[in-house]
């Protein structure tokens, strides 16, 4: 297959195996050219790539701006902070006033879950879902998945473990989604109270022990806390969550093997994970950073070839 | 005519039918460029131009981004958000400021009617005003009498009505006289209390019957209504302007012929026009943003050459 | 000597005197470029430049991002307004997530004194001081200096006096550095409670009364008047400033000789500097704004030439 069975990015669900894997391909092709000198490549010199943020995210931003630019696109950004959103204009009229510039592609971060697929079927450019509510955040599951097959080889096969707020949490969602397609086994690990009761529908077990779920996975990924959220409504308090499922040196140490750390970032250091672990060989957290720009170079790149055909 | 007469582009009122004419030509080359599949020309790779926003304006900035960029000019970004404006300095002097960083062109928009013509003639480098209060807004009327002559051959003899508030609306200004200057004909329509006493020394007439005006007029502007201000002091409510004021589909069928539907927006759908009607193909809404980028990109190109003289 | 002695550009303190000249002789040659119709070089092209701005600061950030831009240097900005720092990240952290990224060179403004530093010893990267706190701002300082050299051909020798808050200037601090390295000889002047007890162990003299200060100097850097914190709590009030430490012409005119002015920026008018000296031939306010552009050009030239070595 030399090209994605879908027009645009809107979450692992819509994918096939094939299509991650033709991405996978791909980024390692970029990969090798952002580790160059010139980390940049005329491929997309005939398009526009206008980036809606709806939602402040400085890293996912910034990541899919290096990667834009390294492909030699046209770069426009767009937040919603100063827009006219904020004067009653709907998202469709915003979205289809930008393509009227002759823009190609849309990378967007809406609050809204469901808003990328509702934009796909309204407007005529390639939507790239950047993060939707609770939705899917399918670039962060590319590139996680991504860095477990450069650490381990592949993921087909692989242990998975997610840990923390499963129920708020689009990266778990979109990595359930990609973990299992790759066939992968994945559990999840969290309070109770934050792991939604759909979760076994999706194949996928839940364990409350963090120390038997660090036993039983290869990779374990520490999903961030949000300590506003937590702390008011979901559990106890943040340093009781650090005691149940935070990690630790002590922890890993205790374990029958070295299992792989990852974190999508930004670390609260000495919450969901210790500094000791976050800076060790084991975990992978700034190489899921650098693999973010060639993974997101990936699936612009093969989305921009659908739309020049 | 191969060149402007003017150095800026402060207004509409300071330009000549040839002006109009020369940025018309300028742009039908331009809107055939961001057509192509590589949408930049190297014009101004010799230019570097400042967007100055001391208020937000999400798409017109776009649009001259894009604008600037397809030229292949430098563009620097300067919104007053976060700028030493706060900290006391003048506008002269954060306008040098800029300029001594080697910038030629200044792009601004500005809260105070005038601002731009103050600039230049206190500051040495061409001026775009991008609106000032409710003074002017010139390349909003230049890109809406291009997207008429695209729509209808030409803007001489056509029939033009400006619906809604045309006090505090420097669309309505620029357009008027913008249409005045290449021979059209022009009305406004709107509440009495929105619309200003001079207007008929312009030679504007006023019809505050919608129906009257629409049966009259070739194009229908239908200005933004703008709910704060509306609200407040103007006009007993917003659902009462849109029984008066608001364009439909039914009072469009009810008229003997088939007019063009103009809008600046952003678009209150349900206010100063319909869904149905800002979706028909009687609207070019969306064509008069794209028209936007190429109008804009032949006022740049045409200042600049003769920065460059 | 060719290259610089340093990695990074933290503070003035950090730098021999060879480095400034290497500096200057390099800005020499940027400046011309800068006076050129396309004011770039192609010097860059391989070098990522990120630009952390912790605090606002409109035109240090513009300064930077021509300069980086008109050496072809890719560039992404980060504010921290919108930033994960808000979310609990360290500062090493998100630096060294943005490097992650495949970025060589940071330039950084940060409300702490001593952020530069204590980042330099944590990342891999080529750190740009662009001031921390009240500590130093050494390409102001780097600047300042050129516009003396452009001036008065040399800096060995003269007599600057440093006049306004000196105990809040990161600018100060830095230009007393600078300036004495050069062989310059140092003064401050200003309120008592404005000038730090130890300014003296730096080998400057404080004069408070500002005519002898002036009678005595050759060049006068006047400080912006900041004047929140002033009023509040360390003077009288701004109108008692400007009558003990505001220049303006009279004062100018009763010296024996014509002194030169300069001001980082922005200015307030008719506080620390009247209109009259700030628009006078005397002043080199804008020289400076313009060299701005050259010497940090010349600062990141350096700083990468020693990158890709």
């Amino acid at each position: 297959m030399s090209e994605l069975s879908v027009n645009h990015l809107l979450g692992i669900k819509y994918l096939k195996e094939q299509d991650i894997n033709l991405i996978f391909e791909t980024a390692d092709h970029f990969k090798e050219v952002i580790n160059r000198p010139i980390k940049k490549v005329p491929s997309l010199r005939d398009i526009t790539i206008a980036n809606l943020f709806f939602e402040n995210s400085t890293r996912t931003r910034l990541s899919f701006e290096l990667a834009e630019k390294r492909l030699s696109a046209d770069v426009i950004n767009f937040s919603a902070a100063s827009s006219s959103v904020k004067k009653g204009e709907t998202l469709i009229d915003t979205v289809n006033n930008i393509l009227s510039m002759k823009v190609d592609m849309v990378v967007m971060r809406h609050p809204n879950p469901g808003a990328g697929v509702f934009l796909s079927k309204h407007v005529n450019a390639s939507i790239v879902n950047a993060g939707d509510g609770a939705h899917e955040h399918p670039t962060q599951a590319l590139l996680d998945s991504y860095s477990i097959r450069e650490r381990l080889g592949e993921v087909k096969g692989k242990k998975v473990v997610i840990v923390g707020d499963i129920l708020h949490s689009r990266v778990a969602l979109s990595n359930i989604f990609a973990l299992k397609l790759q066939g992968a086994e994945v559990k999840v690990c969290g309070p109770k109270t934050l792991i939604p009761k759909y979760i076994e529908k999706l194949g996928v077990q839940v364990e409350t022990n963090l120390k038997k779920a660090l036993n039983w996975c290869d990779i374990a990924n520490m999903l961030r806390v949000q300590n506003e959220r937590m702390e008011i409504s979901y559990f106890p308090s943040t340093r009781e969550y650090t005691q149940q499922f935070g990690v630790n040196k002590e922890i890993l140490n205790s374990l029958d093997k070295e299992i792989v750390i990852m974190h999508p970032g930004p670390i609260n250091r000495g919450v969901e994970i210790t500094s000791d672990v976050a800076d060790s060989d084991q975990a992978i957290i700034l190489d899921q950073v650098q693999n973010g720009v060639a993974v997101r170079m990936a699936v612009i790149y093969l989305l921009a070839s659908k739309i020049k055909q």
